[in-house]
């Protein structure tokens, strides 16, 4: 069976080599940008690759939103299977994705999107029809936690942290969407439309790691925390949906603490399975290529799309998930909440405040910082 | 689409409960012993289910080789897709089994067999087509990780580690399969069948937790060195198959340290995808039965046999993988071994061998334990 490639970059040069060794698999035409064909196997035209009978699958490793979906759409009206690991393009147009999939009955896989090598997606669509999924989420970013990591365990401040990661390749010169949980949260809405056929494209909290200090990081190991940015998502007793992501403290000894370097944690909680975590590498050239290759062989025993045709965009609820929080702020902006415990260091005060709601806590956040100040905060998850 | 249950104890109940509440799914005949029908859903009948039109699958959930392999037999013969939890039984006929589903057509899925609620097996199978296993293995027996789990953190002694899991129900009366390592043995030769195509039966090395005191726990805990029992298999670079048990001291700060009571964890590395940890409850009702029901659906989506009909029985070749171990021994049998380090505790040695393969451990343990002197030994990774 042959599968083309959208795309020659990093994974894109995976696929093709993993490609290769697979038995019953065989790399078909690549498609790369005009003017980068040096190769018979290339080409700069996809209608050679949509038109050609003999490709069944079609691998779209470009990134980015344009011109990806106008080529995954093309593929998938021409019937042939799309395997995507684009979260970009799944979380602003997997409903159109998976409308077109189902009208030609082409296969439309991405679990490749979240988590990297970790069969995150693909467990958590069998999970949600055998199973009812109460929640889900994880440590879905691996350059951020690559310089938690660094952070907590070298003592290294935020930007020599940022300087490594960038040094070894973990993030871009522009590291924006991973440490603002940007990158995060759109695995998390992936992980919602799989789950819960409902994909959140309002009413997100996103709070990234950029506010953590190297002072922030001695203070919490004195309390044996752990600083992980982690994404939650699921069902409130109402059936509403709450998603976002967050800094989340952990006690030291826990999984989540566990997950070192760049590697990732997703997780699921089914009402019989119970939490189940997976952990592994989130991102690289193999481990990204691994997943594409196992989605497609995931096709080949006939499994179809993650997700549905009817998958609803909605608005996130937030108001109801609840936790007390570990903040640094300047003293004079304290009585913006209501402290169980409080050290005042200096100008700045550290605190536990009481239980209030994820938005809530994200909107005081903004506020204090549209005045001009400094804030960190983490949720502290007993 | 009508699921038939074997066996009506703590897993069939569950997956009967389950069936009722998953779309497309309901429960179809309960066979149950005789003298035990007492609804009109309950059968003694065998027969009654696999001539049973109706039936489209049946969950084995009965435990032990006889009669569940004649009843297994039956039903694929008769070809139905079967799903079973029983790992004695595929542990002793698989291949069997794995060929009759092939002759019929039927479907034969055990992911339930092994880690629980955690779909490893399911993801070893897919990985094994899209990738190159190259080791697996992990915590697979949660009565011992929870006594371990006890004695690490409570201090307790390993009677009373066992009395405590013993009155939760996680240990049965006679707990030797699982603490002798036997329970953990057989999952990790399902993995081998599942990864490998091989399923070792002979040259198997296993030591359970049974010798492990609370003096022991303590000076670990002095080295920062936490005991998981550990399952390891792969293949050697000469492509021979190695398999076995034993204790392993891990890092506290490790994913597996993080694994508390009961909790299982199985990995596995695949050449691409690098190292893939899975974690979550390895037994109980809900838990087992919702692996049940996960390769239900998976059935339902187009997969089919866990075992292929080929799966040959080998001798495992445990000389080539080699480790340290931390050893305590009476002191005039201390010269069994080479140490990098020792320490004297009166008439007791506790000491770091150099590096020796797993087989030569083992037989050197099994020697010295026949001239009637105790001895604890465990792995040292690093």
């Amino acid at each position: 069976m042959k599968v083309a490639i959208l795309g020659f970059g990093t994974v894109g040069v995976g696929v093709y080599e993993m490609l290769e060794k697979t038995p019953g698999l065989s790399p078909g035409p690549v498609l790369v940008r005009a003017g980068k064909v040096d190769a018979p196997y290339k080409t700069d035209d996809l209608d050679r690759i949509v038109s050609d009978p003999s490709v069944w699958a079609v691998c779209e490793c470009m990134g980015g939103v344009e011109p990806a979906f106008t080529y995954a759409a093309a593929v998938l009206k021409a019937g042939k299977h799309l395997v995507t690991s684009n979260k970009a393009l799944v979380a602003a147009k997997g409903p159109e994705l998976a409308a077109l999939a189902e009208a030609s009955g082409a296969g439309f896989l991405f679990s490749a999107a979240c988590g990297g090598a970790i069969p995150f997606l693909h467990n958590l669509q069998l999970a949600a029809e055998s199973d009812d999924i109460q929640s889900l989420g994880g440590i879905l970013n691996g350059t951020t936690n690559f310089m938690l990591d660094s952070m907590q365990t070298l003592g290294v401040d935020y930007a020599d942290a940022l300087r490594e990661a960038q040094a070894l390749g973990y993030a871009e010169a522009d590291p924006t969407a991973d440490v603002s949980g940007m990158d995060a949260l759109r695995k998390i809405m992936l992980g919602c439309a799989t789950a819960y056929n409902l994909l959140p494209t309002e009413g997100l909290c996103r709070e990234g790691i950029e506010s953590l200090t190297a002072a922030d990081v001695k203070d919490l190991q004195s309390r044996r925390l752990v600083c992980r940015l982690l994404g939650r998502a699921g069902l409130t007793d109402s059936g509403r949906l709450f998603a976002y992501i967050q800094p989340v403290l952990v006690p030291d000894t826990a999984p989540e603490s566990a997950v070192r370097k760049n590697f990732n944690l997703a997780y699921y909680v089914g009402k019989n399975a119970g939490l189940i975590r997976l952990m592994g590498q989130g991102a690289g050239r193999y481990p990204t290529a691994s997943a594409l290759l196992r989605d497609v062989c995931d096709l080949r025993r006939g499994a179809r799309s993650m997700m549905r045709a009817d998958c609803q965009r909605v608005e996130a609820d937030n108001s109801l998930p609840v936790c007390r929080y570990y903040v640094r702020l300047p003293k004079d902006k304290a009585d913006a909440l209501r402290f169980e415990s409080l050290i005042e260091d200096g100008e700045t005060v550290r605190g536990i405040t009481d239980t209030l709601p994820v938005i809530r806590m994200h909107a005081i956040a903004e506020k204090i910082r549209g005045e001009g100040c400094k804030l960190f905060f983490a949720a502290l998850e007993d």
